[in-house]
């Protein structure tokens, strides 16, 4: 058994502030630490308003958002924890020296999650006095409701270490993605990135707004990868031959110019057509509307695709 | 008002299939044309099968399976329909020939659209008595579930043609984008290419499964692409700030190694690590019970996002 009696968040931002509701949602003690003016209140507002949401998908015993505490100081959440989580902003420097600080502070045992989105774990581990405890746990927004969580090992980290962080994270009713190789990026967010670079490609060129591009995916494909990934998309799409035949009529296409293969500038141009596309397909919604919109749909999402992911990938249950 | 009161189908395979089902269930009557051996039991096996969802989606008054002819011949086919679909095999040369048997045997004043995934429009029109009714309209597999079509015309085609193209293919309820500018992969499939290639090359390099990647999307951003497309879900992801905040704080990360930028090559390794991670992860499904699964699984999703979606997207009603 886990032996997880309280849990520390250090960087109460989007995704720190996820990982407490999940947290909190899963019946845990949590303690958070940020330095920022106002953190304090935002993150207490962050809760507020998404727990209607860890509701509708279901509390643990106990659970409850009084069991958060908050502090000044990273020594202050860290000491008594047994596991802790950071999620400070992607900066590698800043990074390094807020986990040297956790690393300094916390129980030797005491496992480190790191949220970076693209940092490999053995760069992050390097200065640390106990690099043997710390992973990265990358998490997808929002963290309370999205399932997946890519776990990556540095070449310190043990695999005894690596399985209590699986065991933690599979307990707050995530999937975990065991990342085989460090890699930049991890996984998903190459994916994400690559989506990302093409779209702004399509923008850049004017073939299409970005409500265009938004379109282009929500109301085709994207309305698949809720349930099937890209390479069970297209082994669908082969027919009765499956992604055997699949690649024998379209690997060709691999190499014919369709997308961009370079990132674009960052343009004041490009920049001004991305925001304002945003702001317009918005249509007049708030960022906290948005926000709602996508939550509620989310829940209800979720419920739908336990029923319909195939059955080797439905390992979280509710 | 349209007066389209015969629609026909040149090509049977998955897609032409699958525009039958749309057309019958909104009410037209279609004729289908295919000269493949055991074409016409094939498509009504796929007619029997999809049925279901079709109705489940809600049907038009009158409409009926029953209001389905097949022949041998285009000619006979095309002859007195007023809207012609083109799906055959995506070969330029093979394209261009069916396209100029539907030209030289349709009415002068038919549309023609074709359903390429990649060519553009001015290529296929380029030796058509009649160019100026030709248009590209790409659909996405299940085509009679997804409501995308992408419509793009070509340097010949009149905007007159392209208005009775986009009123033709709502009245099969579908969400048209009209592409503005013509390009390899019009929009959507770019955006799909630039996944499926960065996929490919994280299988190549050991990094990850198959199964792994298409989890590593699915559990998590791929259960937000259903809803909001790449630029809202970074809006999103950028707070209050949105994708203002964004583009200052990740723009940076562009020009990062996060992508390969070209495609793999697909040797023989790659290709069997696919193929056999596909069949690995469908478990055990027949192609037709994983179909099966994805149609009832999007009958529910489509009835779910047509609540969720940023209502300027909710062209689409049933």
């Amino acid at each position: 058994m886990l032996s997880i009696k309280q849990a520390a968040i250090v960087g109460t931002g989007v995704i720190g502030n996820g990982w407490i509701v999940r947290m909190l949602a899963q019946g845990y003690d949590v303690i958070a630490a940020d330095p920022a003016e106002g953190a304090e209140e935002r993150m207490r507002r962050a809760v507020e308003q998404s727990w209607p949401y860890v509701e509708a998908l279901g509390l643990a015993e106990g659970a409850s958002k009084d069991r958060l505490t908050f502090v000044k100081d990273t020594e202050e959440a860290v000491k008594n924890a047994d596991f802790i989580q950071e999620n400070v902003p992607e900066v590698e420097e800043l990074k390094q020296s807020v986990l040297q600080t956790i690393d300094k502070h916390a129980k030797p045992d005491a496992i480190i999650g790191s949220s970076t989105s693209g940092i490999m774990p053995s760069e992050l581990q390097e200065n640390l006095l106990h690099p043997e405890r710390f992973v990265v746990a990358h998490p997808f927004h929002p963290v309370y409701i999205l399932p997946l969580v890519e776990v990556v090992a540095g070449k310190q980290t043990t695999s005894e270490n690596v399985d209590k962080a699986k065991a933690f994270y599979e307990s707050l009713n995530m999937s975990v993605l065991l990342v085989r190789h460090e890699i930049e990026g991890h996984i998903a967010d190459r994916l994400i990135e690559a989506i990302w670079r093409e779209s702004l490609h399509i923008v850049n060129e004017g073939i299409a707004t970005t409500e265009e591009v938004d379109k282009a995916f929500t109301h085709g494909a994207g309305m698949r990868y809720a349930q099937y990934g890209p390479f069970l998309t297209f082994h669908l799409a082969g027919g009765e031959g499956g992604m055997r035949h699949m690649l024998k009529q379209f690997g060709p296409a691999l190499k014919k110019p369709w997308t961009k293969l370079e990132a674009p500038e960052l343009t004041d141009e490009l920049y001004d057509k991305v925001v304002s596309g945003c702001e317009h397909q918005s249509n007049g919604m708030s960022m906290s509307e948005l926000d709602q919109n996508r939550n509620e749909f989310l829940v209800k999402l979720y419920d739908l695709v336990q029923e319909y992911w195939p059955k080797e990938q439905t390992a979280v249950k509710r």
